[in-house]
């Protein structure tokens, strides 16, 4: 079994990557971060051992490295852990910049090492990989068009740093919030190349903050499928989740909805499919469907291969965000 | 009361149209129609007498012409309505080509007669009608997103004559489809001005007809909002209903959804709305929300007045789908 270190928790999304590779059962062994997100950390993780960057990137022991450090130092930090010839998996957004995403793409080539972006919304989601089964099964003919929702709760839900606001640190909101569902998109209309024909982003209810966008929408298009996706930081203080989190999936043959988070006085619980094809309208809950992509992940350290996720994949998710972000 | 006469019943939609009235207390005295349309009306409604159109146009009695001949037919109608000194409703879509378009607002500018096109999915829809009074209320604060989706399912719900395979007869399926979610965007995000961004129609299944299209989008932009509008006849059997359409409604300060038609294997029946906003989750269910479009078009008959719908929305939502049908 694998081990690993986590460097920068300066976004909680460290932590769903650390439990999804212990769940896996691979070894957490260390730790980088200062002041309270480190010291937070090791309260939650003990057997994470403090360690300088440095020292953990020498451990030849040490297999894989997980990272939320500020979105526009994940790239950097990526290719000094691949040039140190260990495996890498950060927070989304991976990338700021073209320019670092190109270079990361250069120093993945040359050391064929692993750069993953962990895109929760779908492969820590058990509601969207059911939905990959179904569409993989035929269960709604070919998917021609993806609409999806990232509503998002700006306070009361995480602690907000600083940077949050600024998005010189993590590219603007599309880039942030929309690279999810850019890679359902693709992964969902099994598209290797797509455009971003229109996109837009704006700052409605939010002038105390000047340089932050909370309103962003694109559509996307291959030579199959188009995709429409909207995210935003408004989700109001009267929903009980941190936001009401869609995919719709119109396929030729029928179409799939997921509620990822809550099913608005509806269903308890998380995880809602709701299914309509030629032969019927079925609800499945999916709260216990097993999620595999730690399990991948780890055999593609073991094995170098990229059974969680291509490496062309995971780089074309981020680079169209980017564009979109910048058009 | 108004007296009015029905010409053409090529489309199911004069029915919705005639019902309307009849139960807002006008008097249905003559109608037009031929062969088994005409049969299959007056069957319907006895109290009408058969005429010939210029006999219609003729009678000083009648003051109000409800029509769905063939699409591209409809303009020509109203033209010949309005300067018989008579007011007009067509079902949608009115118009075929901005000629037709600029030509009819040029004749009820000179007249000052009606030309109003029957928004069913807005008007007689009681969800959508309890959806205006909650966002002019303030419940989700300013509008800044609409999405619509408008499936329609092609076979087994109605006959489909001939004209309906064939674009040059309704002028594509944004136009004929999308028209409808347009006239709510403007009306919903209160815009008196916007612009189509994004648009696109495709035929992705139904090679058999080859004038056809079976799926249409478009992004349409206001100084205050945008809009995602997706359409198409794609509805699948195993949906207990021609389509499952829904609205979803971005403000501020809160989201609306209405599922126009059916709750996907959830609650029975239809015309639900789900409120969400700083307070609370709250779902409504609409079946009883009454419906005043009816008689507001009565007594705009009887006044010369624009409280149902004014002439300047009704002929912009009109030419923003044809502009997104051309680009």
């Amino acid at each position: 079994m694998i081990k690993f270190a986590a460097i920068g928790m300066t976004h909680y999304h460290i932590y769903n990557q650390v439990e999804m590779l212990l769940a896996a059962g691979a070894e957490l062994i260390a730790y980088h971060g200062e002041g309270e997100e480190g010291e937070n950390f090791v309260k939650r993780f003990p057997q994470a051992e403090f360690r300088s960057i440095e020292a953990i990137l020498d451990d030849k022991q040490i297999q894989m490295v997980v990272s939320a450090v500020i979105p526009n130092e994940r790239a950097a930090l990526g290719i000094r852990v691949m040039q140190a010839g260990k495996d890498y998996s950060c927070a989304k957004p991976a990338f700021t910049s073209l320019e670092s995403l190109a270079e990361a793409r250069q120093v993945q080539t040359q050391t064929k090492r692993i750069f993953a972006v962990h895109f929760g919304e779908h492969y820590g989601s058990p509601s969207t990989v059911k939905a990959a089964e179904l569409v993989q099964a035929g269960a709604i003919g070919q998917v021609i068009q993806t609409t999806g929702f990232g509503p998002h709760r700006l306070f009361g839900h995480a602690p907000r740093p600083d940077w949050f606001f600024d998005k010189q640190y993590f590219g603007g909101i599309i880039n942030d919030l929309a690279s999810h569902q850019i890679e359902q998109f693709l992964y969902f209309t099994n598209s290797t190349e797509a455009e971003i024909v229109y996109s837009h982003t704006a700052n409605r209810h939010h002038p105390q903050f000047s340089n932050f966008e909370d309103f962003g929408e694109l559509v996307i298009r291959s030579a199959k499928a188009s995709g429409y996706i909207r995210v935003d930081w408004l989700n109001p203080k009267g929903l009980a989740t941190w936001g009401d989190v869609r995919l719709f999936l119109l396929g030729t043959e029928g179409s799939i909805e997921i509620r990822k988070n809550i099913d608005i006085a509806g269903k308890a619980g998380a995880n809602h499919l709701f299914l309509v094809n030629q032969e019927k309208t079925e609800y499945i809950p999916c709260d216990n469907y097993p999620l595999s992509y730690g399990k991948s992940l780890i055999a593609d350290v073991l094995n170098h291969g990229e059974t969680a996720m291509s490496q062309a994949h995971c780089f074309l998710a981020c680079e169209l965000a980017l564009i979109a972000q910048k058009t």
